[in-house]
């Protein structure tokens, strides 16, 4: 792992790394914020998943996330959205919503696309272990980051993403939050061309792709924030918190869905209600 | 003026606005934050001027001023930072340090760029007016601005470009604070480039657009607040502070220069820094 950049903000580092993943088969990207505390402590951990068209920047410099994580004492981590390069099989039309900046957080299982996107292990498995490994050598003055406490949170495609994971793994996050998330990729444009070329036809492989899918068959017990803004031109037809909204309350998971009259689907939504979630997550991850 | 985007973000609105600029002879698009307050209240405005290769954008979406300035109150105005389009001349080498996005902030005196370049009339005469005009008309649930209290911050060739504009112009801005502005342009490569095409090379002509040659021709008794990151790229060839803080020394300019360990030329020191420099105008803003 190659820390191509670094800037100071809020006294804490925001970094830019790159390495070569063996779970993507390709080099990768991915931002690190550290806050103030990490000099002296071994802080927890806050996963950030973007949305289509996205790479691990968008979050990191709109956000402004820094600010409240370094009060809170909070490293965040936001990888990229898909495998990368000329190699990596992408888009055949040029679309915006499926290959390179579209990987949904999946396993792919069909060609040509399973060699290399295969986001949902790199996130989970192999970039905790690889951060964990790199980081102390490439940033001797911070202590390693505590990844026994991790949360997870993301946007849009990334809020699915987030949502899926936390859900399929509960022991690993802590609490799961999400901005305008996809909550039914099965049922959704977005979802259905996505997940028919990733994962294949049959539908029941999709379920474990799908976070009110994945609620049906597993359940919840872990904090679980979403913020929707209510003017997103997405609402009806891609992300449908209204499923997410029915089926916790079928099965009693304490969901916290809080509709925003007139926010849309951009940063400044999420850079409006970015403070709550990370004090959530901050609760979360203060328990021992 | 021509509204194009809109969104809601921390209960106020964020705008984004075309319109046919008489100053430059070109469309110009211009950025507009406004505080929840200004529903009810005519409130006041903060200036805001970008650096180098930047547009109205920059700011906007990078720096996170608009949750301080809904907190107190505060529009901002966001200005691009050249004339813009095919029939404006642009740099015939491609640079990015003149022409198109580096426009200075000066009245240009020379052929070919006289003609579009008048970015110091374009933000200090032609938008205030062009705005109060516009926007009561085009957000009808939004009380006008009021322009008799204005104040005036940037960054780098923005800082520039504030601190002339408000050292010139101390009966229109009550109080102006810069980013790593260049300080002397005078006497550093960008400023040189820049005045010589745009101004000509008569160097007496360059000391109204040059902050330190107008402390020492003019003085300045408005409250000034300058932040500079001592990890800055820039700091020694193109920015100057020193010289800044030499001429209000010996004028007993009350300049309050703030250096920044380990900050450099990024949004990210911008980002860290911003409310300290909403407070401090709002302060003068708030003056009877």
């Amino acid at each position: 792992m190659e820390l191509i950049e670094q800037s100071r903000i809020f006294e804490g580092r925001q970094l830019r790394l790159r390495h070569a993943s063996s779970s993507c088969h390709c080099d990768m990207t991915l931002a690190i914020f550290l806050p103030p505390q990490a000099v002296d402590q071994s802080v927890p951990v806050v996963w950030w998943l973007s949305g289509l068209t996205c790479n691990d920047q968008n979050f990191t410099t709109k956000a402004g996330a820094q600010r409240i994580a370094a009060e809170l004492g909070l490293a965040i981590i936001a990888p990229d959205t898909s495998p990368r390069g000329a190699e990596v099989p992408d888009a055949e039309d040029g679309a915006w919503d499926f290959g390179q900046g579209a990987g949904f957080y999946v396993n792919a299982t069909q060609a040509p696309y399973d060699r290399h996107y295969q986001m949902a292990d790199y996130i989970q498995q192999e970039l905790p272990s690889a951060i964990q490994q790199a980081l102390p050598s490439l940033l001797k003055d911070f202590k390693p980051l505590d990844f026994s406490r991790q949360s997870i949170s993301g946007h849009s495609m990334g809020g699915h993403g987030a949502l899926t994971l936390a859900i399929k793994h509960p022991e690993q996050y802590r609490s799961a939050s999400a901005f305008a998330p996809i909550c039914a990729p099965s049922d959704c444009p977005w979802g259905q061309k996505a997940l028919g070329a990733y994962i294949g036809q049959d539908r029941n492989a999709w379920r474990k792709y799908d976070a009110v899918a994945l609620l049906e068959d597993r359940g919840y017990s872990k904090p679980l924030l979403v913020d929707q803004g209510m003017a997103d031109s997405f609402l009806d037809v891609q992300l449908m918190p209204d499923r997410l909204e029915k089926i916790c309350q079928e099965k009693r998971i304490p969901l916290t869905l809080n509709r925003r009259a007139g926010y849309d689907h951009s940063y400044y939504f999420i850079s409006t209600f970015i403070e709550s979630h990370l004090r959530f997550h901050a609760e979360a991850l203060a328990q021992v």
